[in-house]
């Protein structure tokens, strides 16, 4: 499935990108507070923008819609996202770009803890703003998984390990995000994340860490004959190895 | 998040079960054929009855609505699989269980071949339902996650470990479906995702797998000596074990 990335209307105002950013917070936060207190069914534009001191046309600048202020600056967000992956070093391991990536997209989150932190308790309460999100979610996964199927292309299974490796990613990033959003801001979100991450790609990562060549380095297999299935002899081998490594 | 499955409503005929499966499966082929011939959102509730051959009603107490039909039995499916999990055994490896759980839902596909090729073609085409279809398969992850919490639960790292285990399991089972649908219907969909839930299970496990023993199975490895790095000596043994298994 093609990846159509629609970027919102752009804000045709002379302000600079601080000052448009701040309207967009503003609206957000107002949007976010007048949903909490009165449902999101209930909630209007005009109410939305009333509350955060600009007009309904301001409001359309900035979004297409009321779902739409639930998740600012998303497609913005994905695009960023797209751009760091096509841009990055061929030569790096993919999942370590992914790592980073993530590290990326949750500093979005943590710049705005005020907006990340109502979102969070609004999507809880509404469904239909929940599976927005899941669906937002969504999209950077296949993001994800569309890079690492291109980094893995040709090698066999690789759609497979590049769309298991991307929601493992996925699901790192958003249990950091969650415990970070339980704690209302105080984790210190990036190191936990980095951590999640790290021994996500050390599972899946069937590339082992750079042979750091030693001069002269031996490597004695010893002889094993067993009635112990395959699976299992290769995991004791395995073991083996890389303790004499 | 807790998990709220609200079943469908129950039909109140006095028909089988078989004989409400088949009306049920008449009503979502004839709905999935009418959107993809006239478009989701021309479509009507008692054109869909009409072409099923039943009463506007009659839909009613299958489906809460035109969404609904595109995903049957969606509830019961979850249910079902929260019973399953409940019910497994507490002794055995909890990947397992959740290996064999994502066979149960990949069967559920396989038993309604049309139906799922069906809704594999309008998911592509109307975003609302792909957003729709993506929110089911959440709830499928947050289903297999909380099982797989309460496994690790008081291990350190346990809950990430959850997380990032049901994703992974979730997105083999994905895209085994995605490549049967995609060969409509000609691949063996069962035997890819036992191999790729293994796959997935191998990397993630960090219990042994259980040593499935064949009476008098042999496996004979040789030894080597060498200067090669451990990594790409591994490498050739996983390969070479590979071929004899």
């Amino acid at each position: 499935m093609p990846e159509v990335v629609t970027p919102a209307p752009k804000p045709r105002t002379g302000r600079t990108a601080h000052g448009r950013r701040r309207v967009r917070s503003a609206l957000a936060l107002a949007a976010l507070e007048l949903f909490a207190a009165q449902g999101f069914e209930a909630t209007t534009v005009d109410q939305i923008a009333d509350a955060a001191g600009v007009g309904r046309r301001t409001f359309f600048r900035y979004f297409r819609s009321k779902e739409d202020v639930v998740f600012p600056g998303h497609d913005e967000r994905l695009a960023e996202v797209v751009e760091l992956l096509e841009g990055a070093d061929p030569a790096a391991d993919p999942l370590v770009v992914l790592g980073r990536t993530a590290e990326v997209v949750l500093e979005m989150y943590l710049a705005e803890p005020e907006v990340s932190l109502k979102r969070f308790e609004l999507t809880r309460e509404v469904s239909a703003l929940r599976d927005k999100e899941i669906a937002s979610i969504d999209r950077y996964q296949r993001v994800f998984a569309r890079y690492l199927r291109e980094r893995y292309a040709g090698e066999p299974g690789g759609d497979l390990r590049a769309a298991v490796a991307a929601a493992a990613v996925v699901a790192a990033h958003n249990h950091v995000l969650r415990q970070w959003l339980k704690s209302r801001g105080e984790l210190d979100a990036k190191r936990l994340l980095r951590e999640a991450v790290e021994q996500v790609t050390a599972a899946l990562s069937d590339r082992r860490p750079e042979p750091s060549v030693v001069e002269g380095e031996d490597v004695v297999v010893g002889v094993v004959r067993t009635s112990a299935p395959a699976g299992v002899v290769l995991k004791q081998l395995e073991d083996a190895l890389r303790e004499i490594r």
